[in-house]
């Protein structure tokens, strides 16, 4: 990828979505790049050194540089995180599991990035949400994903019910993720608010040993006993 | 991934999205289960044939099956296809191009599996979609991927216009894309129709030596000149 550019590159760097091998998720010549790198913007410093410690990076722990991403306010605080990019050095960019900036808060640097023309190269690797969609067998042609559901019950409802509808008017998959010590509570949710035809895939560990992925109809859900508590769980919802 | 069933595993196989080393895109592990497969449903055999050859597979190609997917009636043609599967037989399915039963047909062939309660393993690999949707900087939080947008011009503009409003009323990343033919089409339709606030990232040969990815405001884009004729791409907007 040639470039008139004096400014690094910041790579989008995947990692794995919990204890699974490197090798089954992350390609060769990804890991290439993650070893010619020392620094990184990352979502949490802990997770990014035992990701670096199992790709058996050459760089030394101790000359590593991190950045870590405040939340709540990731542009204000970040700037200074681009001091290094413009003075043409490439560096990585982490989430907490899968790929950056997809469900976790990376994508306003990769946004202030584009602002100040640096390029942008995003890397592959595992994504729970897209091979939670590849494996459920709805619809891959259209889809949405909606992140977290409301908390408050009335109004979690009204949302299971409002993208239920969506689904059915525009032959959509409705992709959503709950706090998964929460996830028992939002399957007995869409069992008792969906319609009994309507698909539901829980798709359960993904890339782990312990990966389970179940597509059914909520009249079969109710005959099912599941446990997802605390297990990282993506559902998908598709109503005809 | 243990399992009680005397069924075959259905792998979803992910393949390079153009001319790009297997080795950028594909994980050793993933590479190790596609080596130990001679029987696919694909979309497309001759792409299909030219990756497992790149993929250096020890199996002879005369000695590989192939099941192709009849895209206008995937469901009554297929029924054939599950044979081996349904005998313990594990098999692959293949797109012509980055993940299957994603934005390609694979989809109703990983729903009869679960209608059969075949065991679905979706593997890690390259996807234009989640890629350009991590390096564009919109917000990877909620999205939502429409597929092609309409060819006849009034109908098309109409639905860029919806698709923009929905973007702000739900801060919602909207994904679509086009014949490639008809890409430059498209990008001046979206400058024409479009607030100038409004962010679009243009994510072109995603994976590939001539990859670019550009994020900017439809104000910009107008002062911009890009040809994107023929060239694979996905287009992005945010609009606030």
């Amino acid at each position: 990828m040639p470039s008139a550019h004096k400014t690094g590159t910041l790579y989008l760097i995947p990692v794995t979505l919990g204890e699974s091998a490197i090798d089954f998720v992350i390609p060769p010549e990804v890991k290439k790049i993650i070893h010619s790198l020392d620094e990184f913007i990352v979502e949490n410093e802990k997770s990014a050194r035992q990701f670096l410690k199992a790709c058996s990076t050459p760089v030394p722990q101790s000359q590593f540089l991190f950045h870590v991403i405040e939340k709540h306010n990731p542009v204000q605080e970040n700037k200074l995180f681009f001091q290094s990019l413009l003075q043409g050095k490439n560096i990585g960019l982490m989430s907490e599991a899968g790929v950056p900036a997809v469900a976790d808060p990376g994508a306003a640097i990769v946004k202030m990035a584009h602002e100040q023309k640096i390029k942008v190269v995003p890397l592959t690797g595992p994504s729970s949400i897209l091979l939670a969609l590849m494996a459920s067998g709805l619809n891959g042609q259209q889809f949405c994903f909606h992140g977290y559901l409301p908390i408050e019950k009335q109004e979690r409802m009204a949302t299971i019910k409002k993208i239920e509808k969506e689904s059915a008017q525009k032959n959509q998959t409705q992709l959503f993720i709950e706090t998964p010590y929460r996830n028992n509570q939002l399957l007995a949710d869409l069992v008792n608010s969906c319609a009994g035809s309507t698909l539901l895939c829980v798709a359960t560990d993904i890339s782990l040993i312990t990966e389970k992925i179940t597509t059914q109809r909520i009249s079969d859900w109710k005959k099912s006993s599941v446990d997802l508590h605390k297990k990282p769980t993506v559902f998908l919802l598709l109503s005809k």
